[in-house]
């Protein structure tokens, strides 16, 4: 082998193109030609809702009220005692779950969440299982802990985790798999039944294999639920070799804060080996200590949200109208994505067309499923209704 | 091989011993016995003095006058271009460096400032140096990126770099070395003498080998530093291949908010795709995006630091009563640290003996140097002072 002046593989991954970012540098190009009004831009998928006042409440409170070097000192390397009994208690409150602080590493966010886990659990020649369409950054976690990923294709029929290809594709070399509900691109919750399911088939493997088979529960989206009806079932109380990997970031709208945690399963096999593998995990990548002032927050602030209610009506406004114009779409109880199916083959050919109307969608392609589209819908009402006559020129433009 | 149901050299990180941790935690234990005020804890590398009334200042006024979805929103992954632009400006006004914003990427803090810049250039097979007394965690950080850690015994003469040694064990395999000054455990700083002649031998080492060596410069205590006579050079402009990874937990007493930054210089070797081989090694861990409203503290707050005249009064006190019972001690001339010769061969066998006079050192084995003790000074005065008679004691006790 060559010799490599620094890393070939971490270069490739600085320099891969992002279609989403790619999507909203051309829309901030475009402001700039034709005025921010007239463009519609569907590409990111950040919070549009303030943070709850209550984050600026208790911030406030903590700067008049704490001693700064307490405030600002590290804490613990998985976090403070108090945050990690406090999100225990909100847990099992909501869930009973019978978690414990013990239970709890606290992250800087939702990705770290995901490496610090991974790396825990993962060696060479393991693989690590997720269903399409997913947030492509897995692939990435997972070759980056050194394993491979093995992407279960799509059920297009209603974008819930497709069982009878898993069940035919899992290997002995599967030590875990990560499910993300409500999904991101899709904004579909996995039903109790589909879960309950899935869960079974990992049992059935773990006896077959003699070896846990462990499942990744990536959450940051479990609050933003619409439906009365919607439930989330929490994956701790369906199998016991599960991680929870959340972050607060949509739930409080603090995406840059940078602050989450995982729950190790008090039901996982060899529960207290696994959460020191996670320690040490965290120490070996840099994570030790999530960010001193944040770990107060949302200890104070477990239970609220933003206000979620504009999503819905985002949501709801589009639905409706998306479907009158002939787009078929998949109905999302949650998160803030609208699953949409391109009206050509191509989903990049399509989403080139729609340029043309001023409305920037993201191509299915990235999320490893071909021929569907990504709308975010944290975006403002007003935008949605603006851009609504441009969506129903581009199905007529398809013969809709 | 075996199968391992999780990683286990991460669980051996997780469980292995640190001696500091137990030393305070002993110091608690005590503590409850006999009284905070008659224990001696010198024992945690943490800033006892607040953070400047600015920093709050600064945050009062962004919670007032930002929108929250931009306050606490995502920034750009290597960090929000006005930040990387105020800290290059910075480091310009200071150091005359020719950084620019796109030399520099925002990190999580000093850990991840390091195991980011470690991803990005080593492979398996590479190896790493450092000059002993080190930082432990180096070795966990460097064997975490696949390499080997290769560490030159100390000069216990002066504790400057032992440069002979470090010489005769470069091999071709050396793909980096980490330095750190002022130094943690102690409290030197590399002479410029010193820096100078290191890099010397590092271009030699370049040109015989063929291939670049990457020096990475650990600076979270370049602020930290006490006496007017004393310079720490900025190695970018003593060598084109070098990273400066620093963190503000120390000059700003932010440790907990995890806040620093990587600059690759912008005079080294393909320095376009080394930086992007950062960026795709913090988006491989798990690292995109650091703290976002901290990205604008400290953005705001350059060039200020914590009053940092506790630590040099409570260096003096120390360094010329302990010299004065008969101890040798190193003159530190910056962090927050004071390395003593122990009174016996054994540095752990020395610690223990002073617990005895409830004084708590951390004795020097994990720095990679045998005989010595670590003193951090980040206390009280005051209990500095109450210490001295313990101190006093305890040299008499070795017949001092």
């Amino acid at each position: 082998m060559a010799f490599e002046p620094f890393s070939k593989s971490m270069l490739a991954l600085g320099q891969a193109p992002s279609v989403i970012r790619e999507t909203f540098e051309y829309g901030n190009a475009r402001a700039k030609e034709i005025g921010r009004e007239n463009v519609f831009d569907f590409s990111l998928g950040n919070p549009s809702v303030p943070a709850p006042d209550s984050v600026h409440t208790v911030m406030r409170d903590l700067m008049d009220n704490t001693n700064s070097v307490l405030l600002h000192g590290y804490t613990s390397a998985v976090g403070a005692e108090p945050t990690r009994k406090a999100i225990a208690d909100d847990i099992n409150r909501r869930f009973s779950a019978g978690v414990s602080a013990s239970d709890i590493y606290m992250t800087c966010g939702a990705a770290a969440s995901l490496t610090v886990t991974l790396h825990a659990i993962l060696l060479p020649g393991d693989t690590c299982m997720t269903f399409a369409p997913f947030f492509p950054e897995y692939r990435v976690f997972v070759e980056a802990a050194g394993a491979k990923l093995n992407v279960v294709p799509a059920d297009t029929d209603k974008f819930q985790m497709n069982l009878p290809v898993f069940e035919a594709r899992i290997t002995p070399e599967t030590k875990a798999v990560i499910i993300n509900t409500p999904n991101n691109p899709t904004g579909v919750i996995y039903t109790e039944e589909n879960l309950r399911a899935f869960c079974e088939i990992l049992r059935k493997k773990e006896a077959e294999y003699g070896h846990p088979i462990y499942l990744i529960a990536d959450e940051p989206y479990r609050e933003l639920v619409y439906d009365d009806t919607a439930k989330v079932p929490y994956l701790v109380n369906l199998y016991d070799n599960t991680f929870v990997c959340y972050s607060f970031s949509k739930s409080l709208s603090l995406p840059g804060e940078r602050i989450g945690y995982i729950v190790v399963s008090p039901k996982m096999q060899e529960n207290r080996l696994v959460y020191a593998a996670v320690c040490g995990s965290g120490r070996a990548l840099g994570f030790v200590c999530a960010p001193s002032l944040m770990q107060r927050v949302v200890a104070e602030n477990l239970g609220k949200t933003s206000d979620l209610a504009v999503y819905k009506k985002n949501r709801d406004l589009l639905y409706t109208n998306l479907t009158k114009y002939g787009y078929r779409c998949i109905y999302p109880d949650g998160a803030f994505y609208l699953w949409m199916q391109a009206l050509e083959e191509d989903a990049n050919a399509f989403c080139m067309k729609a340029r043309d109307y001023e409305l920037l969608l993201v191509p299915s392609d990235s999320f490893g499923c071909k021929g569907y589209v990504r709308l975010a819908y944290c975006v403002t009402t007003e935008m949605i209704e603006r851009s609504l006559p441009a969506f129903e020129k581009l199905a007529k433009a398809y013969g809709k």
